[in-house]
């Protein structure tokens, strides 16, 4: 399945999750509350985390049909399901617009981040909007256990960002350290978005593992092809500069495999550098991109996500080969060949 | 009922509140989040909101009881009402918290306040931990009508804040949206705080209703009081310097009644100072004290906060004439005698 014809068949979804998004956004009930929400939601993202509660509450509600009984795309999802999925998006939102706050963000997708268009008092605020919406319609309309789940993902990606601040200046990161923050940052919140769609369609407690697997995986994968991106893409595609993480001194797995490879000197001089300013990162940039080159770091990294999205595919053995099965398997092929 | 006798009676539940929260802050799962909540949560405040869903849930149990099967006192609330009764503490930390950040606050409780201690991102993170374990724990502890009302009043909370914004330059605020704003920043969740203890021990439509207009009348009283204590208050006791709103040039119910009283020629001499600068308005803060004073706004005001008072009487009324209807009732009271 090529990238145009994934697109195509998720398009009628991802209208509808833009249609529930709006209309959620319309009853905040203050202007400019709706104008910050509109802005940094309605745009033109991916809508992946919907996507995969709609996607694997299809998929368990299919698998459950007795033979025949149904074609599987004449199972139009119920309203409640596309409320549900919002929610991940609303989520996702909420963190975004902190983010743009704790980072000083200046650009957001190509456009001015929100707290450059109003202040940070309002951002902050709106993100406190979107998470109580969002942590009240997960109850309401997933139930407690969907909010448990919920719950228990944003809890586990605020500790990641603590996780993080403190390792940030470590320049020792480990392997381990590494996929442990980028679960808590991307992964929970994924998995969750695919387990919580199988418990809405009441799957079995087989099926709601192995898309809690699959998520897992494919939230993983996608943080690696993110990290190598960062080197090795095109920022005609990308949209940002080439070799920003090693710029601001962010050791991801490339790197973090390469200085555990290397020869001792090489790994003092990678040491020196991280530990002086960024502008001298920046200057010897060509320098860092070889070292990790000649220490295997991308083909490691490569080979990691690879890996992660074979085990994505595996986990989805266990449904019938459906529409729904081949769409969650042609998303993570998609991020393996993504180029932005 | 003196304030000494209240507090002793209140006691033994403010330490199971404050157990309940200790015990919640050491599960966050990170040292310095941790250090970061138990620093803005174990902290000498009132806990005012969990005691009132303690006390609302105890009353409508001892209402339900069939006579004589048990003193009041004998009722010990189950663990889980502390852990709902946290809730609205957690909810009401992590605004603080974020409106550290947005004030740029230098004290909180005569405290430096967090955003000093630390930086803003690490209490943006720690305000957002706050508020998700508050709803995943309103929503699994007290269900979902519980988690319904706790996020109507969060949400409200915010669209005050917006509110506020937007009128806090029109200098014309209105009596009806300075209580509008009022209700949104306090009413709203300490009417919560009743109507979720009442719900919690299955109190009739009645009681929950009687109990939420208590919370609704005491909420509003609370800030009137505030409103005046930064005029007429001593700076020793309420720890902040007097006359702060005039200075700010915020609108107070006090100022707002002055205004609608006073001839054209003190309205638009005032005009002129709250157009002005702060450095100006604190020159000339004996005149507007005088302005208010002589135009009846301390008397409006103080008259305003006793009928809201005698409000949340009257709501009791409902209640046999037992111990946490006299608590409760102690409480109204002291909200009119505070001088902190």
């Amino acid at each position: 399945m090529d990238k145009t014809e994934l697109l195509a068949l998720l398009q009628p979804d991802i209208e509808q999750i833009n249609e529930t998004m709006r209309s959620e956004i319309s009853q905040a009930g203050n202007a400019l509350l709706e104008e910050i929400l509109e802005y940094s939601l309605l745009n033109e993202g991916k809508r992946i985390r919907p996507l995969l509660t709609i996607l694997a509450a299809r998929l368990c509600a299919f698998t459950r049909m007795p033979e025949g009984l149904a074609e599987e795309d004449e199972l139009h999802p119920p309203v409640n399901l596309y409320r549900l999925a919002a929610v991940f998006e609303f989520l996702h939102g909420a963190s975004l617009l902190h983010d743009d706050v704790i980072d000083n963000a200046g650009k957001r997708r190509g456009r001015t981040a929100a707290n450059k268009v109003w202040g940070n008092s309002q951002v902050i605020l709106a993100g406190d909007f979107l998470h109580t919406r969002a942590m009240t319609m997960a109850g309401t309309v997933g139930g407690l256990h969907a909010l448990d789940l919920i719950g228990g993902a944003t809890s586990a990606m605020i500790r990641a960002e603590f996780q993080q601040m403190l390792t940030v200046k470590e320049f020792n990161l480990s392997e381990k350290n590494y996929f442990s923050v980028l679960r808590g940052k991307t992964g929970v919140l994924i998995a969750a978005a695919c387990e919580v769609g199988a418990c809405f369609a009441e799957g079995s407690a087989e099926h709601q593992a192995a898309l809690r697997t699959y998520g897992d995986a494919l939230g993983l994968a996608f943080q690696v092809v993110d990290d190598l991106l960062d080197y090795l893409g095109d920022p005609k595609k990308t949209g940002k500069a080439i070799g920003n993480d090693f710029v601001e001194g962010k050791l991801t797995l490339p790197l973090i495999h390469a200085m555990k490879n290397c020869e001792n000197k090489d790994f003092d001089r990678i040491m020196d550098l991280l530990k002086g300013q960024p502008a001298d990162r920046e200057n010897h940039l060509p320098e860092a991109h070889g070292f990790i080159e000649e220490n295997g770091g991308f083909a490691y990294a490569r080979e990691g996500a690879e890996a992660l999205v074979e085990a994505a595919f595996e986990s989805l053995a266990v449904f019938p080969d459906c529409r729904s099965r081949k769409i969650l398997s042609g998303l993570a092929h998609y991020v393996l060949t993504r180029q932005k």
